[in-house]
This record gives structure tokens, C-alpha cells and sequence, in this order.
């Protein structure tokens, strides 16, 4: 590859640009005088059809195409349209192939129209991929500037632009279009999403605020509906994060639920704390449609990390049965939520106490009960240990990647070029066993909490913030504790929306007293007039394996606080 | 603790001995004179009903004591007696204790005399474990000098013969007695039972063959009939290899299904090939009847490595049905069973040969389809690749280990002091990302037989050796490549009896021109005289977390050839 670092990276930059139809490209305005460019200033780019597609959610998309009541070709060109429109407003794409996603469609209803019935059950329904998945036709640079022309940085592998990840093979299978890859921050390591070749992403909600990470892309991109849902993947908060940021629904899964066979990666072969794949969407009800729709492809036929876990409709009948979804009356019952005020690291700013406060009162002027979460270990162990697994390698992984270019990384995971002890096989076997008894201290205190709850089982789930604000300042983005240690313990999470900050209530609390150096950090970077408008999002966490439980109470809490 | 090593030993050596009450002591025949000593030789030393006793499955037991007709304090103290006789015989126990099982026992009958009602649905049955189990009262010294008074190799943890594994918790909720711990190898990393505490474990059967390992003292006990089900733990073979060698039937689940919690291992905290327990018994009903109840226990919520996966009856109805068990006839229908004949390293001998003969006529007559399993990748890189776990710390755990007494290690175990390098953590990263390579193309070549079967599935199952020769010879065991590829797949695996060697049929192959060094001496061990009447079993392989599967398939296979 010819050229600077630099220049490579502006090169690609602008290819991607021009991968936008000239009559779609709009001047951006400075961020200064258009703070949100959701809903009435993205209309006026869009005709009121393409805002009707693109405001649909995936269940309703699904249930228009597979009957052939809507054209996956329209569908697919509305989404464009607004991906487009994202991207230039946000930064929140790595790859386009528009044309390659009409054509599928166009090939969609052509079948549809000869054989009179849907290539699958996701028939025409627009998925965008974080840009660690593989899509035969364009590239997988996860942000590396040295990974441009390559397959994962290595060239002449015969995989360039041909191979696709398992997942994507399997979405290909239910007849999903795929349009777009979106964008991340190099190394993945940073709940802000910027690299040298797209720059930084935006929130759309209030670009004064980060998209978060590393699924920024797709937080970005379905903030704006600039497609209905997507893929991100979660190693401490990576799906999580910027799902809370755009005020969108987000499951981390247990590790071995969903397919990562054949995704880059960062530290790939790092076996303490796994990264797991999972979708971000305006709803719980699509997350579940994507799950399913996964799970019925029986991926652990083709992934040897996935279990052989169908799809559980009695663990989430069991959900549905006591919130009076489904039954009778007698079988309503009362939930018990741990709620998680704070980790005694951090404390969370006060639109986030305030979202936990909405929760926890509708939670409770509904007959249910809410106990304060203090478990031990405390936090501050299980990140200890658990977080040593990002530097087993000492950077050795990531630093090699930069090096391929020769690119200076991003502040933002900088950290990573710091580390300096490489781990040595016991001490990983050390790290190992401490993580495996902090689990089970976690565990234990989990099913302790039966003796503090009326219902006769322990808590039910835990809502904790997802971050101690409601989204990053760039470059502030000092704490990741409140996602992080979800992925210490396998557990599943669902990140949900509440409310939005209000300068006029969420005021800064004078006179605070901070309890570390980050929760200093914290407090310092919190200003109403910036933050005003901004999501403001909580997560929904359940021990392993618990994606069923895990939605349906999600799709619950949500309808009880009007989300 | 006083005296030299070898002292040490003895005194522990002596204090095993010294639990078995004195109108239980026998003087042991010497091997020479007396090569079996299962059936009517052991029968000599006990009576009629403690022969019915100890002779009654553990389905059989249960049904009996959980109503009352048989009770607990009988049943323990038949057993008792004869794994007295056992350890007399063979060498295969590590601790003994007989009268806190009568006490225990003593206390469960006084619980139906007042209550009505059993324990627990294995009410009063015993239950024999691998010396890596803590019971409370006694120790765990996994063969090691050093570990004597400890636990786990270290002294005044509070721990120390008052520490339970999750496991025991489970069994004793579930109304089972233990009562004595079995010999492994130290280190657990031998298919022979030796130790310089306990000595040599021999073959029921025949002792001039070893007991198979690492949990060969279950395989001992189990095989005279000292115990009627026990359990052990496999990271290479340990479950099967002492199945296969005593004639008895052992499954090697995968990872994650039942719990490790709380028991001693070696190189404890190495993640990338994990060791799994699970139970050893003369029948798969007895197998099934164990796995059952453990799952019964939701042990996932005691262990955080336990995934959430309750007993799946709908997975065994499948096989079921097929196999005619349940169901209508329409139902029935044609297995498709792959046979791996070798595995291209070493050869099996004539008798393994013999009964994988055996068992594809039996199918093939029975109209069910036979094909033979050549899979990609082979099995020599599958082991190069995954066993280097085993050498990840240079075996610097079991060094620190053995240096807690400055014992000798036995030749068995000794390839473990000459590792040299110690992994680091990119080199253990690319390791797992090569065993997940090569578990991916696995997992492919078995999708792909789908092309070769008649039924419209893939196999259902391969049948493959445990190990190339019947029962190892004392010091000749040699090649391990048959049963730890499963463990480098994570499959789940079913060892089962087949024959017997017969000196009159299972000849040595005059001219036989050995394939590598390790066919060599294999094939060099093999001598049928010193054979003869040996077990000759084999395994029955699926998938990951295919349990309820492979039980039932191999409960119909063992049907089949009469077992």
C-alpha cells in the first residue's frame, strides 16, 4: 500500500464517501449549531415513504415482507438513504456496498414474486454488522490503517473480500440484507469509537456527547434509524455502552449463546474473559427477533464455542407468566430487583441516579420489590482480576496491528501501548482460578439474597447504571467499571432506555465529595447545559445464560416506564 | 510432619490399611496365582446377602432403599466390606471411611423409620469418589506425599477435613452415602494408578494389567463390585480409560455440564482444555441415574463453569423413537454410526479390533448404517496442537507439588519434569486459537458426512477405541491419541464394554509392520496369554453437550452385543 499512514487512511476515508450516491450527500452542519440531528432534522432529507421504512421496527418490517406486502428493495433503499445520511451526520460507517445490498433485494423479490413465499423468516430485513464482521466484497479493517487490502492484516490469504463470518452466513440463511459495516475504535478497547481512518462518531442524540464503544458505529447508525438493528459484539460493555447512548435496547449474551466463528477480533485466543456477539435495536422485541432467528440456524453446528442452547420458550414463559403477559391472574407474581446505586468506585451522575430512582419507584408503585444490590466481592476485586485478561499479551496483539501501518494510536486506548508485563502461563492459570472464585462468591451472594426477598427466590435481576453518566464527553471516558464487571462474571445484561438528561432537574450536585480519582474525573465532566437532551440508560442483568429471562423482563421494565 | 518421605508414606499407607476392621483383612494371593480376582474369587469372603447387595445396580438400590425395603445401614456395610476386599486386592482406595458412612447410613434409616419418606431420591445409595473430592473427615491427597495433612498442599486453611466439594454437597442432599476416596496417579496425568503412597492399582480382571487411570481406583473398585457407581474426572481419558480396562461403562461429559466446584485438580486454572467429572458404573441406567440427579440440583447455581442445562428429555426421546425404545414403529429408524478403525498413529490391536468388528456387524445386521470415520483434521495434529495445555506451565504446578515432600515422581507422570518451556500468554492465545481451528474443522467434516449417510442426517454417533490395547501393561502405556482427541474437541463420549480377550482368537499379527514408534510398543505389549480374559471396551462419540444422546445410544449398543 502506497503512501503515508496518513494518506492511506484518507484514501480509505474517502472511498468510503464515495461509496454515497452523489444525491444523497448533504453539508453537514457544525455541531455547534445543530447539537441533535435525529428525528426533525434528519426528516428533511428523507420523503415521508422513506421515513415511514425506516421508522418501522424490525418485527414490523418482517411481517410486511415476508408477505410481500413490502419490496426488500424499497426497504433496503430507505435505509440506505438514511445510513447515508447517518454517516455524514455522525461518522458512524466503515463500509458501504449500497449496490451490492439492492441487488440481494432485488434478488429477494424476485424470488418472493416466482416462488410466492420468503427466503426465510428475517425476509428483506436490513442488518448492520459492526465492522469485525467478514461480507464477501469489502474489507474488515476494524479501524486499523494496516488492515486496509488485507484479511485481519495478513495479505495474499485468499480470504480478502471473499470469506464471511459463520453469523453472517447464517443471516444470509433467514434473508437478512446486509448494507453496511460500522465503525469502531481501533483495537476495540474503548467505550468511545475513533480511529485514524473515519475519525471520531458522534452521538446523534446530542453530538456533544460520544456514541460509545466499541459498537459506537451501530449506536450511531440505529440512534438515527439509519438501519433497524445490528450486530455489535461486548467484552466490557462494547455492546452495552453504546446502545445506553442512543437510547436503544442491547443484550450482552452469555459467552457461548451467539456464533463469533470467523469475526476479527483484538487478543483473539484470549480464554479468560470472551467477547460475545450481540444486537442493538429500538426494541426488546427485535432483539429477540434476531436472537431466535439465530438460534434456529443451530449455530453449534458451525461454531465450537456456541452450546447446543435452542431458543427457551419456558424460561421466558416463566417471565411472562408473573409479569400477566400470559396466564391467569393467579399466576402474576411479584418481581424482586437488586438495584445497583453504586460500586462504591464510581458514583453514578445524577441522571442516571435519576433513572434508577424512575425505575425502582414504578417498579415498586406496582406492587413489586426493589433491595439495594451490595454484593460481594465487591466491584473493585472482580475488576482487579478479571480486567488483567485485556493485558495478558501486554499489548503485544494490538501493538503488532499498529505496527503494520506504523499509525500512533488513538488516545482513547493508549493505555494499551503501557503495559508492560507479559503474563506468564501460571499467572494466567493464577488469574484463572481467582476469577473463577470470585464467580462463585458472586454466586452465593446472588442466591443469598433469598433470605431479604418476600418472593421466596433470590432477585429476580439486578438493574445497575451501564456507565456512571449518561453518555461520554470525547476524551473522558474515564470508568468502565459498571460494564465491565457483567463481562467478569458471564452474565447476561440487557441495556434499556429510561428518560433523557433535563438541565432543569439534573443539576450538578455542589458541594460533592469524590470517592476516587475516577469519580472525580466523573464529577468534573458533567455540565447540564452539554449534557441537556442526552439518553440516559440502565442495564438489566441476569446470571449466565439468561437471555429468555432477560428480555422479557426488559420488554416489561420498558412498558412500565413507557419505552 | 515428621520422617522422610518414604516414611510419610508408609504411615499413610498403613492408616488406610489400619481403617478396615480386622474380620474384613484377607491375605491378598499373590498376582501370579490368583489373575482375576472379580466373581467367585471375591465371592469366598462375603456372604449371600452382602453378594446380592453389592451385585444390585444402582437403579436397583435406589428403587429398594427410597421405599424402604432395603435399608441404608445394610446396603453401606456390604459395600463396605467388599471395597475392604478390593483395596486388599488391588490397591484401589485412599481413604476409608466405613464408620462415618454406618453413621450416616445409621441416621438416614432412623430418617424413613420416623418420616415415611427417603433422604432424597438416592436415598442410601454409596457412592465411591476420585481421591480429588473433599470430604469432610478425611483428607485429599491426590497421591502426593506432600498434600498429606494439608489441604490441597497447604496447611492451616481452616480447610482442612472440613472443606466439601459442590459436588458432595449435591450428593449427600440426594440421600447418597459415601464412604471410601479412590487412587488416581499424582498428578492425574497417567492411564495407570500409581503413587508412591499407595502403590500400584491393579486390574480386577487381570491383574498382571493396570486399572486403567487416572481415575483408576473407581475403575478397580467398581469393576470387583467394591462400589456401584463413583465418580471420576477426564482430561485426557481419565473417566474412560478405567471404564474401558474394568468392563464398565464411564461418561466423559463436556465442559460446563457437571460441577467441578471445590475439587483439587492439578494445573488448576489452565483454561484451554478442561477436565469434566463424571460417573463410572457397570450400567448406563446407573450412569444416566447420576447425571439426572446431579443436574436435578441446578448445579449451575453453585458453579459458575455449570451451564443452565437441565436433564433434556426431548434429546433422548429423540434417540429413543429412533431406536425403537419408545414410540411407534413409524418412528424406528436407520442409525448412522461412523467407526474409526485407526487413527493413523498406532494401530489397535486384535481384540479392540475385534470388538469394533463385533459391534459394526451387530449394527449392520440390525439394517443401521456403518461408515468409516476418516476425519480432517487428523487426529495427530488435533493432539500436537491441544495437548500442549498440558505442558503450558512447563509442569511447574506439579513440581511444586511433588517439592512439598521431595518425593520421586513415578515414571509414569515423569514426561511431566522434563517440560522446559513455559508458555507465555501470546504463545497460549495462538494455541486456543489453533485448537479452535481445528474444533471448527471437526465440527465440519462431521457435517459434511451428511453426504455420505442414507438417513439425512450426519452421523449420529462415531465408535472409536479408548485406547489401542485392551488394558495398558504395567509401565507400557504409551500413546494416549484415542481418547484425549475428545478432549481436545470437548465432545461427549460413552465408554462401553464390548468382549473379552480370548488368547484362542485374538492372536498377535505375525509380520506386522509397525506405523510409528508408539505402534511399535504397542504392538510389541501385546501378548495374549498375559491377556487373556481381559475387558475389551470401546467409546461412543457425539458432539459437545450431547449427553442424553450418547446414554441412550450407548445404552441401545450395549444391548445390542449383550452387555
Amino acid at each position: 500500500m502506497a503512501g503515508t499512514w496518513q494518506e492511506q487512511a484518507q484514501k480509505k476515508r474517502e472511498s468510503i464517501l464515495a461509496a454515497i450516491p452523489q444525491e444523497w450527500r448533504i453539508e453537514a452542519p457544525p455541531k455547534e449549531s445543530q447539537v441533535d440531528v435525529t428525528g426533525s432534522f434528519v426528516h428533511q432529507f428523507l420523503n415521508e415513504r422513506e421515513i415511514e421504512i425506516t421508522e418501522t421496527t424490525a418485527n414490523e418490517i418482517v411481517k410486511k415482507t415476508t408477505i410481500g406486502l413490502w419490496k426488500a428493495e424499497e426497504v433496503i433503499r430507505a435505509f440506505c438513504h438514511r445510513a447515508a445520511l447517518a454517516h455524514q451526520l455522525t461518522n458512524c460507517l466503515h463500509e458501504i456496498f449500497f449496490d451490492a445490498a439492492i441487488e440481494d433485494a432485488k434478488a429477494q423479490d424476485e424470488y418472493f414474486a416466482k416462488h410466492k413465499k420468503p427466503i426465510g423468516p428475517l425476509h428483506g430485513l436490513p442488518v448492520s454488522l459492526k465492522d469485525q464482521f467478514h461480507v464477501k466484497g469489502v474489507e474488515t479493517t476494524m479501524g486499523y490503517v494496516g488492515w486496509i487490502g488485507t484479511f485481519e492484516g495478513k495479505k495474499g490469504t485468499g480470504k480478502e473480500k471473499v470469506f464471511e463470518s459463520e453469523m453472517v452466513r447464517e443471516l444470509r440463511n433467514l434473508g437478512v440484507i446486509l448494507f453496511c459495516k460500522t465503525a469502531v475504535p481501533h483495537t476495540l478497547m474503548s467505550g468511545e469509537t475513533t480511529n485514524n481512518i473515519i475519525g471520531y462518531t458522534s452521538n446523534p442524540k446530542n453530538r456533544n456527547l460520544a456514541a460509545g464503544g466499541s459498537s459506537g458505529g451501530e449506536g450511531a447508525l440505529i440512534g438515527l434509524r439509519g438501519s433497524p438493528v445490528g450486530f455489535g459484539s461486548d467484552i466490557g460493555g462494547s455492546i452495552r455502552i453504546p446502545a445506553a447512548f442512543n437510547g436503544l435496547y442491547g443484550i450482552r449474551p452469555s459467552v457461548g449463546r451467539l456464533p463469533y466463528e470467523g469475526v476479527a477480533n483484538s487478543m483473539d485466543g484470549q480464554n479468560s474473559i470472551l467477547s460475545v456477539v450481540g444486537p442493538l435495536a429500538p426494541s426488546v422485541a427485535d432483539l429477540r427477533l434476531l436472537t431466535k432467528a439465530i438460534l434456529s440456524q443451530n449455530p453449534w453446528l458451525h461454531d465450537p464455542l456456541v452450546h447446543e442452547i435452542p431458543w427457551r420458550y419456558s424460561s421466558e414463559q416463566e417471565i411472562l407468566a408473573l409479569t400477566g403477559a400470559i396466564g391467569d391472574a393467579s399466576q402474576v407474581g411479584k418481581l424482586s430487583i437488586g438495584i445497583l446505586h453504586t460500586d462504591g468506585v464510581v458514583n453514578p451522575l445524577p441522571p442516571i441516579r435519576r433513572a434508577l430512582s424512575i425505575v425502582a419507584t414504578k417498579l415498586q408503585q406496582l406492587g413489586h420489590e426493589v433491595l439495594p444490590w451490595t454484593p460481594t466481592p465487591t466491584h473493585s476485586s472482580l475488576l482487579a482480576t478479571g480486567l488483567k485478561s485485556w493485558a495478558f499479551d501486554a499489548g503485544a496483539d494490538v501493538k503488532s496491528a499498529f505496527a503494520l501501518s506504523g499509525e500512533t494510536p488513538v488516545d482513547q486506548v493508549s493505555f494499551l501501548m503501557h503495559y508492560k508485563h507479559h503474563f506468564s502461563a501460571s499467572e494466567i492459570a493464577a488469574t484463572n482460578v481467582e476469577i473463577r472464585q470470585l464467580r462463585k462468591q458472586y454466586l452465593e451472594y446472588w442466591n443469598d439474597t433469598v433470605k431479604q426477598t418476600s418472593t421466596g427466590r433470590p432477585v429476580d435481576a439486578v438493574i445497575a447504571p451501564v456507565a456512571p453518566f449518561p453518555a461520554a464527553r470525547p476524551g473522558l471516558y474515564n470508568y468502565y467499571g459498571y460494564s465491565a464487571f457483567v463481562n467478569v462474571l458471564d452474565y447476561t445484561a440487557v441495556a434499556f432506555p429510561v428518560t433523557n438528561v433535563d438541565k432543569a432537574v439534573d443539576k450538578v450536585e455542589e458541594g460533592y465529595k469524590p470517592i476516587s480519582d475516577s469519580d472525580k474525573g466523573t464529577y468534573e465532566s458533567y455540565d447540564p447545559d452539554i449534557y441537556d437532551g442526552a439518553h440516559v440508560s440502565l442495564q438489566l442483568i441476569g446470571r449466565k445464560l439468561q437471555e429468555e429471562k432477560m428480555l422479557a423482563l426488559a420488554e416489561y421494565i420498558g412498558k412500565l416506564i413507557g419505552k
